[in-house]
Order: structure tokens, then C-alpha cells, then sequence
């Protein structure tokens, strides 16, 4: 393989794909898909549309299937074992990418959900390739449309107050830290409904599920009045899907009283 | 005016546009240029080459002139003074738009460099034109590339370490706040080298200028090592061109003896 693209396609909605995508992916001869679990196929689906959409040449499809990851130490608070179970499974992903790349001619391409530079481990594994010396190849990275953009945009809003900073973090570290005043705080990658967890007398939310997809649902509000409505639709949703890719803003009204 | 588009057209680069974005020009009537001083003409040569490339029907460009604002007061670290300043600068921007509006049939559009949730004003404006009451449309935002998915893009890095935060913040908060630690911090609008202000031992900087344009230019490294390079440089750039876009990221690094 001479070269590898890491190609940002956008938050769920297939038009979100930009033209350097489209420019990249048209050069490319093998898509590399790596497994996501449940949510996979309708991540596939997405692809296909926009490579069917876009792109006329021949080109393969390889789909990699993750390695098992340890849920039970990723889920602690523990930072140093959250890390090393961490590292351990990007260790074995990059084993299992290396032995792919070593056994593809011309140029390959890796399509990231969002933008690959906001919680997304192709980075990192393709630097970790690269640093085990048994495979070589140029990489360019083609940024995407990211969820947090995407969230702004349908519910018409700035992410942050003027001037003033915006705060992306994890569930985890929502539970662990709560929301400072003065910061708009958006979070990712929590799948325990952590705002429940944070004092919200004066917090306003704006939450989103499948964001550009056709089940998309969008619920904003003051947070102690549409709490219970968010975690209720959640978990129905959840269920009826078998997944949830959900993402929300959080934001300190600076008079309560004209909320 | 029936309808107005909010499009984020990306960080520099023209194909950073996405197909939503160019289906959306693709329905325009009218775009309206919002001024931007010194920088206007090349961001007017973006957009552009975006519509030159991707639309094809009669349209027309109105360019609205800013009105002057206070930099004095927007200088000062006083919170209320800057939030003052700002709210009338954008009534008297909001007069002027609505004025534009009222004259226009058929469908509008703003072009926003980046992403219109970060760091910019016309959502605000938008949301001012309409609460004012004279004018009424519907709106939609269409999400961009922001200027920090084009930064990581082109250093190729994550934006955080594995499970910790991103802090995306102002220049003028630097300096009032500096880095914490555990936090990779992105920070904007910042005419004033702010990285200089910070204890630096430990801390590595990603910096880009003009990013995706063809003066874009890169330096990364130690900041104690690379500081007074992009100081220079900044200069250099700024001087040659008249105005200067600049965007970067500090974090702080787990072990500096390696670095």
C-alpha cells in the first residue's frame, strides 16, 4: 500500500460528505471498514451511499472486525487501567491492520464517522502501524463534518457564549467533574445518560440522537424540565434500534429567573 | 424573503465544502457578503471559487459592510465591558441586515468561513434580526469543516488524549486563565501570541496560519523550542499579507524527559 487516507464523512447525514472526500475517495482501491458492533450496519449503510453517490471506479471493500475490547476495566474511574486496557486493544488492532495494509497494492482509505480528530481511536492505531516498522505508506487526512457542528446546526445554535469557551469532554468526565460556569460543556461518548448526574437548576440542555439519519430526534429545554423526557426517549429508542449514537450541549443560563 | 441559509464553507481550503452545503447554494437567489476588513477580498475569493465550481444558475452577491466596531473596550479583560460592546455592535449589524432582508425575495444565503457554531457571530445576528420582528423567514444552518478538524487534519493528531477533554477557547481567556492540566486546549481569536503567556516547560504546540489557502504554513513542537519561531514568523506572515488567520492547540505533555 503507497498511501492511506484517513477521510472524515460527516456525523450520520450522507451529504455531509465534503468535495476533498469525494476527490480522495475516488483515488482510493481498497475501502477498509473496521467493525463498530451493532451499530455497523447502518455505519455501512451511510458508506455505501456515499460511495455509491460519488464515486464510479472500481474499488474493494474490506471489512476488519475489531478485536474483543474489555468493557468492565474501560468502564471504571481508574485513568491508568482505563489507558492500559485501552492500549492493550489498540495494540492488537494495529497487529490486525498492519497484516491488511501489508497485503493491499495502490491506495487505501479508512472513512471515519464525524472527524477523525474527535474521539476516534484511526489515528492513533495508524500511527501505532506505522511505529511497529513492518509496513510503511504516506497518510493524509481529510477532515469531516463533526457531531458537535452538527448538533449546533440543527438546533440553530453557537456552542458557546460570546467570548467565552467550549468545554468537550465524556460522560465519564461529566460525572467526575460537572460543568464549570462560564463554559458550555458538550458531551460525547456517554451512553449513562450522565447529565442526570450534574446539579441543574440553571443548566440548559441541547440533545440529539442519530444525528442526520432518518431517526433523528432533537429535544432542547431547561434541564431539570426535560431530563426525564430525555432519558425516557433514550432508552425506548435504544431499544427499538438496538443501539444509540447521542451527543448534547450543556449550558449555565446566566439569569435563571428569565428561563 | 422566504428563506435564509447559514452555510459554513469550511476553514480556507474550497473543496472543504460539503454536498449539503452546495445542494443549499444551489437553491440561492441572493448570498450575502458580511464584511470582514482586511481579510475580506481572499475570503471572497473562497467563496468564490466555491460557487464559480458548483453552482450553476443567476445569483447575486450583496456585500454588506460591517459597521465599525469598538476594539478599545473588545480589548479590555473587563467581561460586561466586552459583552456591552459586542451586543451593540451587533444591533447596529442587525439593522443593517434587516434592512437587506426586507429587500430581498426568494432565498438568502450567508457563506460562514468555518463552522457557524464556533466562534462567530451571525447565528447571533440572525436570531437578533428575527427577534426585532420587522422581517420574518424561516432559517437553516448548515454545518462546515471547522478550523480546528483543518488544524488536526493537517498536523494529523487527535484533538485530546484517550478519554480527556477539549478545551476550545479564546486568546484573551489564555492569558486569564492559562492550561490545565490534563486538558488539550485549542485556542481561537488569538491576536496576540497568548502561547507566550503560559508556563511552558511541559507544553507542545501544534500552530497553523491560513489554513487550506496556499499560503498555509505549519509549525509544531515543544513550545519552549518552537515559541519564538512562530512569534517570528507570525510577524513575518503578517506584515507580507496584511492580515493573518491563525489557529493552535497546547498540551500538556505526560512525560517530558521523552519529549
Amino acid at each position: 500500500m503507497r498511501k492511506l487516507y484517513v477521510i472524515g464523512i460527516g456525523a450520520g447525514d450522507p451529504r455531509q460528505v465534503t468535495v476533498q472526500a469525494i476527490e480522495a475517495m475516488r483515488r482510493v482501491d481498497v475501502f477498509f471498514v473496521i467493525g463498530k458492533g451493532e451499530r455497523k450496519q447502518e455505519l455501512l449503510d451511510v458508506r455505501t451511499a456515499i460511495l455509491t453517490a460519488h464515486v464510479d471506479h472500481d474499488y474493494r471493500m474490506v471489512t476488519i472486525e475489531d478485536p474483543p475490547r474489555d468493557r468492565e476495566i474501560a468502564a471504571t474511574g481508574a485513568d491508568a487501567a482505563y489507558r492500559d486496557a485501552v492500549g492493550d486493544w489498540h495494540d492488537r488492532r494495529a497487529d490486525l491492520l498492519a497484516a491488511h495494509f501489508a497485503a493491499t497494492e495502490g491506495v487505501g482509505a479508512i472513512l471515519v464517522w464525524g472527524d477523525p480528530a474527535l474521539y476516534d481511536s484511526i489515528l492513533r492505531l495508524v500511527e501505532r502501524v506505522l511505529a511497529r516498522g513492518a509496513v510503511t505508506f504516506d497518510y493524509e487526512v481529510i477532515p469531516g463534518i463533526t457531531s458537535a457542528a452538527a448538533l449546533a446546526a440543527r438546533h440553530r445554535i453557537v456552542l458557546h457564549d460570546i467570548g467565552e469557551p467550549l468545554h468537550i469532554t465524556t460522560g465519564r468526565r461529566l460525572r467526575e467533574e460537572g460543568v464549570t460556569a462560564g463554559e458550555s460543556t458538550l458531551v460525547m461518548l456517554d451512553g449513562e445518560c450522565s447529565f442526570t448526574t450534574v446539579a441543574d437548576a440553571d443548566l440548559h440542555i441541547w440533545w440529539a440522537a442519530y444525528l442526520g439519519l432518518p431517526d433523528e430526534e432533537l429535544i432542547e429545554g431547561p434541564l431539570p424540565a426535560v431530563r426525564d423526557r430525555i432519558v425516557q426517549r433514550r432508552k425506548e429508542l435504544r431499544e427499538a434500534k438496538g443501539w444509540i449514537m447521542d451527543i448534547y450541549l450543556l449550558r449555565r443560563t446566566k439569569t435563571p429567573a428569565a428561563q
